[in-house]
């Protein structure tokens, strides 16, 4: 905040007399934790932080902001993974916090349906709607902090996508201020609505580049009554693949997740967690967790289905060996052992870390293939994939040679292999942001590697509803003149 | 296309050039027939008829078009509800036909996708789908003509959206070429992929004016194994939406469809269709269709879960008598009479038709409470409400009084009666469209009630991505300064 303050006072007065104390603070020790990105990334400097109150508010910010000039940052738990939420280090910008807007303003039982604001954390909906026998089927590691709004901003996914989709899929309606201060409001959720462009698609994924989300309208499941895993294990990740489409077949709408991880992770995260235990006794290259979910409708049969998608992949010759969880203790150990990979790895030194997409049916191969590729072309390194096999979506490690330094290899090569890897990926046809958005971090890439058509449209479309690109200026649009200047 | 034919000679040679002689034509033959919309209420003119066979030549042609300041109107089945694929009597626009682009360039029974060109009709689509033990979960009554370009240009519904939603979310991937010739590639399909904006979601439902679609990429399902279909008879529509929470509830994901008719239209497809019986021997105030659905995955337990559905909606005291299908004929019988109420109340005299929408949970409550104001407020005429209560979408009719002369009374009363039924289903939250479109029937409609925030980001979008509004112009964009010169 050093020099920041000095900045734009009357901009600062009006946003005060606007917000009320509570609504505006250029108090360094209130603001400056909201700075630094989730993992610590980026630092940039603020003129200060609003926190308005009611999309009243937001509205009359962002009209303050129009006529002064001033860019925005919207910012929701600050648990972006791409510095989607953080200023530049220019001291220009007002972030504006949506943490206050963090009511529940309606939920339907009935209708399945919940209305909120922006500001309402991701847990927090996870009680409401369990509260009333229902469940949000989204959920991820920030779940404690993620709010809605900057869920809907990064079109989030996580572990449930497989069965019911990412963020956008979760979205019946929402509401935004627009560049100017206009109020988009779609709350109102219509199951079947054609009256042209679909809008609210647009604004979701958008990064606050085009609006500001200040509310939405979520659809709600019926609560899991039931759910059966298994654990596999396979002599080839092309063989998990095998299983994946086995399994689609097999288990239809109760598929709720599939998980791959190879020999590596698993060994990884057992010398890593104390008291983890393998599932299966022998090795095996490649393990796939495989979850079955049932809500009270169908719960009767699901371990029945279980068994018998065990047994048809052991006929068809599928798994090496397999077995189902015997109670929930025992399945939660099984997803300890894929969740705890991320920080086992961390534990071995440094990696670069992707988040990759390809065609789900095309996972298995572009696996099989790169991975000799990375290594071949780094020497020393290890590529390790892991995690959403049924959505196509990796994370994509590259492991640092035994005795590198941290800080300093990832500076020294960090940018070679990323580049190699999305240039891979690329070529595959996926996509070099699965799920954790563009923000800071991926922008220039995706202005080297987007597809030219779609980034002039991207483009069009930003000049369009934000001509004075003042929207969180310098994320996700590869604008072509200010592609170097943040 | 009198008159038309002296136009634009050096633009028609280009053309012509381009295309082959089998790929554009000025012959009053070929092209009249596609001058008028499918349900006859609009003609307009043309300066030819377009048909490449490939996307490069439609790339090619809107280059042209572009070149020469040429207005083009992208037409697949011209099965459309609202006059969208129907030029203007200008004669200055060349219609585009996508109907030679008729390829099924890749389906992968694995992966359950479907990768075609737009001019693949519906019909030959489910085929396809069926030849691999699949099925494509989108079905209309046009199905026959219909084009994938144009279900997905409009974003079309139909009878299985309650479960599987409307064509936007079968949408994998898209193709499309933009005003200025450039082609959006989107065909790889990705699960999860967040690179900015999701521009496909934009060309969905924009009904030709911001992209030509000239293939997608298409989500299938398992082949059904099998169905239940059930009729209930109610004392209220508000019994029905009762019925429908209790069904979701009981019946989870296998619910397919649930459909409602009054006692009026049951009647009228008595009277009209020969051999037709009511499902049920005492008469009933309102009906309701619902059918459950199985795949191979949950076949066994079909049946059982429709009786235990049945019994215990009669426990609930939902239902004032009901009945299971007892074989699939039976169950095509109930089906037919749900049909086969469009024409039979033709056959009672002139009605006007009205595709509306609201809120789901709110659907039984607008039809019970605008019905009455309807009928007072046009003294002689019957309000009747039907179709798809699942998705808050019905057909809402408001028959001509006894004795009114077919096409004087719509003539002396038809605008008048939409715009009250419109002002009323926008006081309730709704859409004027639900599933048709805009075209050009709804789009001074659409200008009216429209918000006016939506329909600003609307002319942005537009502007932005064809500024010279070369795009099907005078369609679905209530543009302000052209809102009367088409």
């Amino acid at each position: 905040m050093s020099g920041a303050m000095s900045k734009r006072p009357e901009f600062c007065d009006a946003a005060r007399q606007l917000l009320g104390e509570r609504g505006f603070t250029q108090d360094p020790e209130l603001v400056d934790p909201w700075l630094t990105d989730w993992r610590g990334r980026y630092t940039g400097r603020a003129l200060g932080m609003a926190s308005p109150a009611t999309t009243q508010e937001v509205s009359a910010l962002v009209k303050l902001c129009a006529a002064h000039g001033v860019p925005l940052v919207p910012q929701g738990g600050n648990s972006g993974m791409s510095g989607g939420a953080t200023p530049d280090d220019s001291g220009d910008a007002l972030v504006i916090s949506l943490r206050r807007m963090n009511r529940i303003t309606r939920l339907d039982e009935d209708a399945r349906e919940v209305t909120c604001e922006a500001g309402v954390i991701l847990q927090t909906l996870h009680e409401a709607a369990e509260a009333v026998g229902l469940r949000f089927p989204l959920t991820l590691g920030g779940k404690g902090s993620a709010t809605i709004g900057g869920l809907i901003s990064t079109n989030a996914g996580g572990t449930q996508v497989l069965r019911h989709g990412s963020m956008r899929a979760q979205v019946l309606g929402i509401e935004a201020v627009m560049a100017d201060g206009s109020v988009f409001d779609s709350l109102v959720p219509l199951k079947k609505d054609n009256r042209g462009f679909d809008l609210k698609q647009l604004l979701i994924g958008s990064e606050g580049t085009l609006g500001v989300i200040t509310g939405a309208t979520l659809r709600l499941l019926p609560a899991l009554a039931d759910r059966a895993v298994l654990w596999a294990g396979l002599d080839d990740i092309r063989a998990a693949r095998r299983l994946l489409v086995h399994t689609q077949k097999q288990a239809g709408d109760a598929l709720e997740g599939f998980e791959v991880m190879p020999r590596h992770s698993l060994d990884a995260v057992l010398a890593h967690k104390p008291g983890a235990r393998a599932p299966l006794q022998q090795a095996h290259e490649w393990h796939a967790l495989i979850e079955l979910a049932a809500d009270a409708s169908d719960v009767d049969t699901l371990h029945d289905r279980a068994q018998a998608l065990l047994e048809s992949a052991f006929e068809a010759g599928l798994v090496e060996d397999a077995t189902i969880a015997m109670n929930e203790t025992q399945a939660e150990e099984f997803w300890t052992l894929r969740d705890e990979i991320a920080p086992a790895e961390r534990a071995l030194g440094p990696a670069m870390q992707h988040d990759i997409s390809v065609p789900v049916a095309q996972m298995a191969e572009f696996v099989a293939e790169t991975v000799p590729q990375v290594e071949a072309h780094f020497p020393g390194v290890r590529a390790v994939a892991f995690g959403h096999l049924g959505d196509g979506n990796v994370h994509y490690h590259v492991l640092a040679p035994a005795g590198a330094v941290p800080g300093e290899w990832e500076a020294s090569q960090g940018k070679d292999i990323s580049a190699y890897v999305h240039d891979l990926v690329t070529r595959w046809g996926g996509s070099i942001s699965a799920e954790h958005g563009i923000g800071q971090l991926k922008r220039d890439e995706l202005g080297r590697l987007g597809d030219p058509v779609q980034l002039a449209i991207m483009r069009q479309v930003k000049q369009a509803l934000d001509p004075r690109g003042l929207l969180n200026p310098g994320k996700l649009v590869p604008l072509a003149r200010e592609a170097h200047s943040h």
